[in-house]
C-alpha cells in the first residue's frame, strides 16, 4: 500500500506526541466512555436480544431461526456524538472471529467506520477502523483538528457486537446525541442480505446509511441477510415501530409463489398497524450476470410480476400511501456493480441510493 | 445472504447433473488445460520472476525490494479464451495463504474474476471466484449457456499465482486468445497500490482493467503498492515495452521532493528509448478525509505543483506527446470513493476509470 492507514495513524501519532510537549499529564489521559445500547440510533426497540442487536427478545421462537440469527448483527446501529476531544480511540468487541468473508471485507462485517460534520452540517466519511481480532482494544480511531466535533460512528454489518467504548481526552467534551434528527420519525427498511450491507466495504455505504446521511432522517435497517420472506409476524414487527415510511425489498430471497402468497396480506397487515405511514414495495434487483443467463431472468420477471401485482391489488382494495420502486436503476446496466452478481459493491450501494433517495424523499413529503 | 454464489453454484450443478442423464460418459469428463505464463496478456515481459510475476528476472537487486516483491503478484494479468464448453472450472494456487487485507476482500486479492463477451462483442462480468485457500483444487466457475464463447479470466491482484487450470468438457473446443487486441500496442501503467488495484472488490475491478475493457486495448499493470517512485530504473523498464501509451501515476507514494528530483529524468529517460509514444502524468488524488485534514492537503497540494512544475519544464525543453491529468475528479468529491481515505473501492475505481478515458482515448488518436 502507498500510505497504509497504520502507516497513517504512527504518522499521526507522532505529530499529535509533538504537539503535547508541554501540556499538563491529565490533558493526555483517556477517559473511556462506555456506550450503552440506548445510546445508539438506528434501533428499532429500546430492549432487544442480545442487547447490541436488532429484535426484541419475544420475537425468539416467532420468527424463522435464519431471522433471529441475522438479526443479532449489529447492522445499521450507529452513535452519533458531540466532543471536542483532539483524539478518539476505540475498543469493540465481537460475537464472531470470522472477521471477514471471501466477498466481503473486515471493515464491512465487523469494522467501525466513522463519518463527522463539516461546516455546512453535512456527515462526511472521516476515519474506518478494521477489527484487529475478536477483540480490538484501544486503538486509535482519528486525531480530529480543532472544530471537528460532530460524529457518526456506524456499527459492523455482519458480526454481534458485544462491547463498545469511546476513549477520549479526560478534559474534553463528551456528548451521546440521540434526538439529532429526532424531528423526523425514523425510515424503516426490511429486506435481505443487500439491506443488511452485504458487500460494502464499510459500514456506513451499505444503502440505508446512505440514505439516512442523505435525508437527513433516521434509518432502521431490518436487513435479514438470506431469510426476508414476508412472515405476518415481520409486519406485525414492523407495525410496532413508529416511522415516517417504511421500505420492503425482501424480494432477493423470496420465490415467486411466496411473493404472490405472502406480498398481499403483509401490506395488509403492516397497513393496519400503520393506518397513514407511506409504504414503499420493492422489486429485487437483476443479477448483473443476468444478461448471460436467461433461465435466471425469467425467474426474475415472474418474480418482479407477482409483486407487481400484488401492488395492483393493493391499490385496488382501496389501501392508500402505497409506493413502488422497479428493478431497472438498482444495480444500473453495466453488469460492474455487484461482486458475485448479486451483492452490491460501494458502486452498486450508491446506485440503489441513487434509486431509492427520489422516492423516499416523495413519500416523506 | 439471500442467494450466496455456493448456493448458486450448487442449484446450477444440480440442474447440470440432471441434464446429464442419458448423455454419453465422455460428455462429462472434464479435460484440464494447464495455463503457462505466455498464455497470459497484459505482460510486459515474456520471461518473469516468478513465472506468474510481473518483472524480468534481471531486474531483482536493480529495482528496489519494494517493487521486486510487489512485481511478484499476478496484479493486471489475464486470460483471453474461447470455448464452447458448457461447464468451466478452475484450479489455482497462491505463493502467500493470506487470502484478504483488512480493507481488501479475499476475492480481489487471491481470486479469480471472469467476462464474456456478449453478442455485441463487449466484455461484461460474468462470474467469480474466492479463493478456498491457498491452493483452490477443481471449482465449477460457470455453466455458461450455448453461444457464450469468448472469455476474459482476471488474476488476483494482490497474491502470487503459483499454478492455474482451466478445466472445460473433453469433447470442447479451447483456444488460448493471445492477439485479441493486438492491433494496438498495449498501455503500460506504471503506479502505486491504486493502481495495482487496492481495494477492488475482484480483480477486474482495478481501474487499470476497466479501462482495456472500455478501450479494447491490452493493459500492463505495472502497479508496485506502496513502491512506485520514479526510480530511473523504473524508466528503463517501462521502455522496454513496446506500448502505445505509459500512464505514470506514482505521486501517491512520493514526498514533494522526490517528485522535484525525480520526475523530469525519469520522463526523459523514458522518452529517449520511446521516442514517440504518449506519456501520461497523473496528479495522486486528494485523500478522501482531506476535507478535515488540512495538513494532508498542504503536503498534497505542494507535491501537484511539483508535478505541475515538471510537465511545465518537460514542455519547454521540447519534449512532445506529454499528457497530463489533475488529481480533481479521480475519486470524486463526496468522500465516499474509498475504503480507507486512499484506497478506490469499486466506486472509486470506476471514477478514476472514467477519468482516465477521455486523456488516454485522446492518447490514443
Amino acid at each position: 500500500m502507498n500510505l497504509s492507514r497504520r502507516t497513517f495513524v504512527g504518522v499521526v501519532l507522532a505529530a499529535g506526541a509533538r504537539g503535547a510537549v508541554g501540556r499538563a499529564d491529565t490533558d493526555d489521559r483517556i477517559e473511556w466512555h462506555t456506550i450503552k445500547p440506548h445510546d445508539l440510533r438506528g434501533r428499532g426497540w429500546a430492549e432487544t436480544s442480545p442487547e447490541f442487536g436488532r429484535l426484541p427478545g419475544w420475537a425468539q421462537g416467532r420468527v424463522t431461526s435464519g431471522v433471529w440469527n441475522n438479526g443479532r448483527c449489529a447492522a445499521g446501529q450507529y452513535l452519533d456524538f458531540t466532543t471536542d476531544s483532539p483524539e478518539l480511540r476505540v475498543t469493540w468487541a465481537l460475537g464472531s472471529g470470522e472477521l471477514g468473508m471471501w466477498h466481503m471485507t473486515e471493515a464491512g462485517k465487523s469494522g467501525l467506520d466513522l463519518y463527522a460534520r463539516d461546516q455546512m452540517g453535512r456527515l462526511r466519511w472521516y476515519a474506518v477502523a478494521g477489527p484487529g481480532g475478536q477483540q480490538t482494544r484501544d486503538r486509535v480511531l482519528a486525531r480530529p483538528p480543532t472544530g471537528l466535533n460532530h460524529f457518526r460512528l456506524y456499527m459492523p454489518l455482519y458480526n454481534e457486537l458485544t462491547e463498545l467504548s469511546i476513549g477520549t481526552r479526560s478534559n474534553a467534551r463528551w456528548e451521546v446525541a440521540r434526538h439529532d434528527d429526532a424531528k423526523r420519525r425514523p425510515i424503516v427498511f426490511y429486506g435481505s442480505s443487500i439491506m443488511q450491507g452485504c458487500s460494502a466495504s464499510r459500514p456506513g455505504m451499505a444503502f440505508a446509511a446512505i440514505l439516512g446521511r442523505r435525508l437527513g432522517v433516521e434509518t432502521i435497517n431490518l436487513g435479514f441477510s438470506g431469510s426476508a420472506k414476508m412472515e405476518p409476524v415481520l409486519a406485525d414487527l414492523l407495525g410496532e415501530i413508529e416511522a415516517s415510511a417504511y421500505a420492503i425489498d425482501a424480494m432477493p430471497n423470496m420465490n415467486p409463489n411466496q411473493v404472490r402468497e405472502r406480498a398481499v396480506p403483509f401490506v395488509e397487515r403492516l397497513r393496519a398497524k400503520r393506518g397513514e405511514t407511506p409504504i414503499l414495495l420493492v422489486e429485487g434487483r437483476a443479477f448483473t450476470n443476468a444478461w448471460a443467463e436467461p433461465g435466471r431472468s425469467r425467474y426474475a420477471a415472474e418474480r418482479r410480476a407477482a409483486l407487481q401485482d400484488a401492488y395492483d391489488a393493493l391499490v385496488k382494495s382501496g389501501i392508500g400511501g402505497l409506493h413502488y420502486l422497479t428493478s431497472d436503476r438498482l444495480l444500473g446496466d453495466d453488469s460492474e456493480a455487484a461482486i458475485d452478481g448479486s451483492h452490491p459493491t460501494d458502486l452498486g450501494m450508491m446506485r440503489y441510493a441513487d434509486a431509492y433517495e427520489p422516492v423516499l424523499r416523495k413519500m416523506l413529503g
